[in-house]
């Protein structure tokens, strides 16, 4: 029997809860499968905590010195904004890329995100960046954070096997940008050196990237204006991982 | 100047919040641009709800004898469950289509959603629906509501224009039955003559449906499992599209 933390002032419980509401120098993975998969790729976690006085991960995620608190059922469901809450929940390091590392891969495409401010979008098209197998996932300003806890929770598990970085429209200067544009040209993205950017959910992108970029079309009903940005996403991407 | 409702006891108003809660007999449409879409495709509202005194809509929409009303801007708010709340809705008899018309069209393919929990994944494939002249939207059981306020805002303005029948397993016997597997083949989806189903978020398609369909492998990394359903959708949707 494990001595579950029931205290709100207690250390550890005012870090994750400050990790879920700031996601700055540390952030959460929530989920049994979702931490398994974090340890399992090699992350290593600050502290794991876990719902009640159960152990909860499989044994072999417990290994080499796993730092496990357990939290109180009632003191962990404090720690959830959704209806379902999860029983285990890891704390990592926020992770930190290098923009210019994920431009410099010329063997794939990368995607920036131009004011994508639905978190569950941003996490989508991250877990799309791992699926098509892209550089990493660039944010123009405006977008919500990939390390907030709906774009880790829509990102399913992939977070932390796609590098994120910020980024201003002028370090997309030297590359070959493409977006979707119902003007453009009916024709499949590129499958490598390139840039496909996702414009903000009402406007698009913004004119800058309009006018340096490429624009593709995808064919569509004429009946519909716009596709949501995460679908538009899949299907590009899909398209460029089918041509590489 | 216009005499604004500000009473939570005024019949419209009741009314109006009953069909945001229920959706069954009616239904509540957001927004000037998609109230005003559903008028110009021909849909007669019940009664147009407008916050505070002036009015919104634009002036085609207001003619024919359009039934509007005015409701303070601290009633209207109460209407809305988001962060940001619309300037216009409009009450609109629940549509109602039968599954075996939608079935019955053989120049398109129609789509089937089992176990499909989240609202916004199905009002984002309604959307793609109409994007991609699906002939509607199928529901088994275990899905959200596609007219709940969720569903309606994720199918941004296409709710509408696109049929959607509950049905059973059964109505889909003598269909030919297409699911997202990535054991299947990597093929594209047929253009016509069949029914995409896709399944719930963690589960996928039930048994039944898998074993009287044909799998379609959508190539991707092998790092990742699977795609959220609406990704697959968008994915596999558009490919058929492209081959009709």
């Amino acid at each position: 029997m494990k001595n579950a933390i029931s205290s709100r002032q207690n250390p550890i419980f005012k870090r994750v809860r400050d990790a879920i509401r700031e996601h700055d120098g540390e952030i959460v993975i929530e989920g049994p499968k979702q931490v398994a998969d974090a340890i399992a790729a090699g992350w290593k976690p600050i502290v794991v905590a876990e719902r009640g006085e159960q152990a909860i991960l499989p044994l072999p995620d417990r290994q080499a010195g796993l730092p496990v608190v357990h939290f109180t059922n009632e003191l962990f469901d404090q720690l959830s904004d959704t209806r379902s809450p999860q029983t285990v929940l890891a704390l990592f390091e926020r992770p930190h890329h290098d923009a210019n590392e994920i431009l410099a891969r010329r063997d794939t495409v990368a995607v920036a995100l131009d004011a994508v401010q639905d978190p569950g979008n941003v996490g989508t098209i991250v877990r799309l960046a791992a699926a098509f197998d892209a550089a990493g996932v660039l944010l123009l300003p405006g977008c919500a954070d990939a390390y907030g806890p709906k774009a880790i929770r829509a990102s399913a598990g992939t977070i932390l096997n796609v590098p994120v970085a910020n980024i201003t429209a002028h370090d997309l200067r030297d590359a070959k940008l493409i977006v979707a544009d119902m003007q453009g040209e009916a024709a499949d993205p590129p499958g490598r050196d390139a840039v496909l950017v996702f414009g903000n959910e009402g406007a698009g992108v913004s004119d800058d990237i309009r006018r340096a970029a490429k624009a593709i079309a995808i064919p569509m009903s004429k009946r519909v204006e716009s596709l949501n940005v995460a679908s538009s996403a899949a299907i590009l991407l899909s398209r460029s991982f089918a041509s590489r």
